[in-house]
């Protein structure tokens, strides 16, 4: 029983369904992963073990009597601390929210527990899923930074805490906690989760993705809850892709990167991909340079009330971003916004020839410390596009933390980025 | 004193600022408004005279104390129970939300606070801002509807209740009751205020907005929430308009509507405006039959959890809509996504030539009875292009209710659909 809590949440959910396997035998393995390691790693920011028991024991009933089992059945599900959990503790990774208690579960939470999910607890997010972060350790080595902004989900995933989690990503707080933990992270096109009972920060960029182990359980998530038919992202395709291999901002790139890239293009040829090297053009690439701009400014906006009456419980590093932002005028939050519908409207052209982009997923391993979760440079860009994004394990790095890369598609071509996702993670074995 | 609640919030703020007359004189001139009249309008879903009353004196103590005078200074607000104000009830108007109350202000509340603004109370809205009325009645005639979803703000504003209040728009909740009650309505565009704090149906398409009884006092509260520079609506123009006069489906148009929007085109043109009759080409008119998947789909996603835990509060009205989006395909919510995004690329060149679209703000008068709220059908359209409506006033129509025109100019160009529309209106005057 328990090696459980290593197998994928497909596996899991199949073995479930067919009575192999409890609900409750799961939760259990999980919980049991969660004792051992929990104290050092921190990874939850509200875990209540009987109420995650009682949901399992909710799903077992459920199933004995003959009600159907939904395709996320009896799974744990960890939910990180920004998305509203009926019930339990929101607090948003800040001190401002303390002791609220929310009455309804998020659309995103509600939507997964209707297709079968137990929610198992809350997990770790930075101050708000922006820059202060919170106490959560990398689970490959608890010196170094987990990522963030969804620093619970990608180190409890990792840990065999749960095989499911959400994340959201505003900058790179999905992909590059995925990266660090040495886990898959899925960021859908943008749209395809509905944020009602988030917290959110940016409207325009806010993005609620999926953490697992693997692909295809990252597909199972959000299929589940969406009704999208995301493919079987484990299915051999009867092809291999053609790939644009874009480095971005490449004087970011740890050496290591740089390396994996050039091993990921070459394993990918031999595989029989076609590897096309090329970079955004300015068009696409003004998308970055005005991230910032829509980030804060409609941040600024989304705290205004925490600004105005909790000042001093907003961190300084975050103080700093807010309050110039708030001050800018609106003027700039539309040029920005402009120059976001411009590269949105140029990207799909600029790789229809391919089948993804093939990118680092994070310029290098985890940072040392946990007083920063690392730099979002590698993923800013394809958030603000609005594109579905996959970050995969592609091994370690010198220090023995790991690695990941990332492919993107084009906005509404999950399955593609799923599919070649899972490929290239493959090839990379 | 008595006709204070009479002014516009422009004037209000101005003779505020300069001392003339105290914040809690102005809310006390429309406390006494609300009590001669709120028992038979029912604008209200909240409403607690101390707290107000509080509210305009710590606005008066600021300013003894030498505080700067925001510009929304004293001003007594209305807001839409779909939108959070800290410490009062959130009812969302729904029995599954009673009792309810939020920690926080919604951004919009905070925002309007910030910049001087003294919530008055909470206004009507049906239920979840979608079909089921609330038991608000029109000001000038309470047999009749005041419209819809923003019932109790349009009302408020008309009745003189408060001279400012906050309305949201999926189809035409905060244009179409502007023109049934005879006030002005604003939907800046899509974005331009934050939905933090705010029950959201369709990410998409819900667009907070402004009722007020002057197009410039409804650009002073989006101007002084968002630091835009919304211009001057009340300053005369050097030229007259070139104006796209779109009937739109004017099958849905009642007599007095189609005479009205003939009037006004005779008004502008003796105004020296061009009037050019046109209606939107097929790519652009694709968003209207699109608008009910975007806004069923994802209104079911907001509502997974009512939908789920309270499904016999929910209204048949709304089930009826709700439960058939819910087992849609994702591929339908794709598709109705894409064909917005090409309706809003191609609509600033349709209307490349010309200042501003002139179209019906509602079919006709309001109807008889509360049990409906009107057809958003001359809505619809814009909130799916995301641009800038206004309705003001035009009148009278056979029975003695009020009408309303429209005038609507490309995303992001708010100025000129404020400034059109106040010309427009003083044109019909």
């Amino acid at each position: 029983m328990t090696d459980l809590f290593r197998l994928s949440a497909s596996v899991l959910a199949r073995r479930m369904r067919a009575g192999e396997v409890s609900a409750v035998a799961v939760m259990e393995a999980h919980l049991d992963a969660i004792r051992a390691r929990e104290p050092s790693l921190r990874a939850f920011a509200h875990l209540d073990e009987a109420a995650a028991l009682e949901g399992a024991r909710a799903a077992d009933r459920h199933l004995a009597r003959g009600g159907a089992a939904g395709p996320l059945h009896g799974l744990p599900l960890g939910v990180k601390d920004v998305l509203d959990v009926a019930g339990m503790p929101s607090g948003y990774g800040s001190p401002i929210w303390e002791g609220f208690v929310p009455r309804a579960d998020s659309a995103a939470v509600a939507l997964a527990r209707a297709a079968g999910a137990v929610v198992i607890g809350k997990t770790v997010t930075t101050e708000f899923a922006t820059r202060r972060p919170g106490p959560t350790a990398n689970p490959v080595n608890p010196a170094h930074t987990p990522g963030g902004s969804s620093s619970g989900s990608a180190a409890g995933v990792a840990a065999g805490f749960f095989p499911l989690a959400f994340g959201t990503q505003t900058a790179g707080s999905v992909l590059r906690p995925a990266a660090f933990c040495g886990v898959v992270g899925y960021m859908p096109s943008h749209g395809a989760i509905h944020r009602a009972g988030m917290k959110v920060m940016s409207e325009t960029l806010d993005t609620i993705g999926a953490l697992a182990r693997t692909v295809a359980d990252c597909a199972l998530l959000v299929g589940a809850m969406t009704r999208a038919e995301p493919g079987d992202p484990a299915a051999r395709p009867d092809r291999a892709p053609r790939l644009l291999l874009c480095l971005g901002d490449a004087a970011q790139a740890a050496p290591e990167t740089l390396a994996l890239m050039e091993r990921a293009a070459e394993a990918a040829g031999r595989a029989g991909a076609t590897v096309t090297r090329g970079e955004m053009p300015a068009a696409v690439t003004a998308a970055a340079a005005a991230h910032p701009v829509v980030m804060n400014m409609e941040s600024a906006q989304a705290l205004a009330w925490e600004l105005a009456h909790h000042r001093e419980a907003v961190s300084d590093v975050l103080r700093e971003k807010l309050e110039p932002a708030a001050a800018m005028p609106a003027s700039a939050l539309a040029a920005a916004r402009t120059a976001f519908a411009a590269a949105r409207a140029a990207f799909p052209g600029v790789i229809a020839d391919f089948d993804a982009v093939l990118t680092p997923a994070a310029p290098g391993e985890a940072p040392a410390g946990l007083e920063w979760t690392g730099d979002p440079v590698f993923n800013l860009l394809w958030t603000a596009l609005g594109a579905p994004a996959v970050s995969v394990p592609a091994g370690l790095g010198p220090r023995g933390l790991p690695l990941g890369v990332q492919i993107v598609a084009a906005p509404g071509r999950d399955r593609d980025a799923l599919l070649w996702a899972e490929w290239m993670r493959q090839v990379l074995e």
